[in-house]
């Protein structure tokens, strides 16, 4: 186990060192409720550490949208989103990757979301998807 | 195909009837540039129409997030979130299930999230696991 791995919240939160109200679990996939300030967050990760999303194997991220379905349809909200950071400046507060299930009942609860997508013509997003295939075929 | 699957704009890129900047497709998955006023939006999709996450088939969902790394290496940005709303009030704008994924390069572009979590006493976050729990075994 990596030092990161040894310290991180979420994988004590797994092994059981540190108590959590758990919802479903797999072999590969934990999901539970969030204990400390961020109550009520219903939180779907990864058993095995990893800090960002493009690190976690493609096992476990195939194990894990049907895990969060099968959370979300027990929740049940009529709206909601679901949310996974990278990073602070994005957001991540814990260095575990995790996915956020957030009801959003009315304007005032749940995420807000501000976004000004960037604007591109045509020719700029060809030249951007050519650029993302290629590396993609690497 | 349902009335609302042959009037989707992302089932008819899909199908290719409208254009898209592709970036990456398996059987079940479309990894695309957004065209429209979104633009520079990375989305992964399942190919198959569903309204909400949670109507989608697990096999699809299984596929999905594989693609989504794939095309978050590809794209290697340093920091990120990975979205997927549902409903108009949560910000869903097609009614394809769609994931994005938003590069966050400051404090000014990409995704800004506000955010005040629900708090809630350990008593009724245990009440509410078991409720949940409970619907998950149902």
């Amino acid at each position: 186990m990596s030092a990161a791995a040894a310290n991180c919240i979420f994988c004590k939160i797994v092994k059981g060192t540190i108590p959590s109200f758990k919802l479903f679990e797999t072999e590969l996939t934990y999901a539970f409720l969030d204990v400390g300030p961020l109550s009520k967050g219903h939180l779907v990760i990864p058993k095995a550490h990893s800090q960002y999303f493009h690190e976690v194997s493609d096992e476990a991220l195939a194990d894990l949208l049907p895990v969060a379905k099968k959370v979300a349809k027990a929740i049940n909200p009529a709206q909601y989103n679901v949310l996974q950071n990278n990073g602070r400046l994005a957001n991540q507060a814990v260095d575990h990757v995790h996915f956020h299930i957030i009801p959003k009942p009315n304007e005032e609860e749940g995420l807000g979301i501000k976004w000004r997508p960037q604007t591109a013509d045509k020719e700029e997003l060809a030249a951007f998807a050519k650029e993302i295939v290629g590396r993609i075929e690497q």
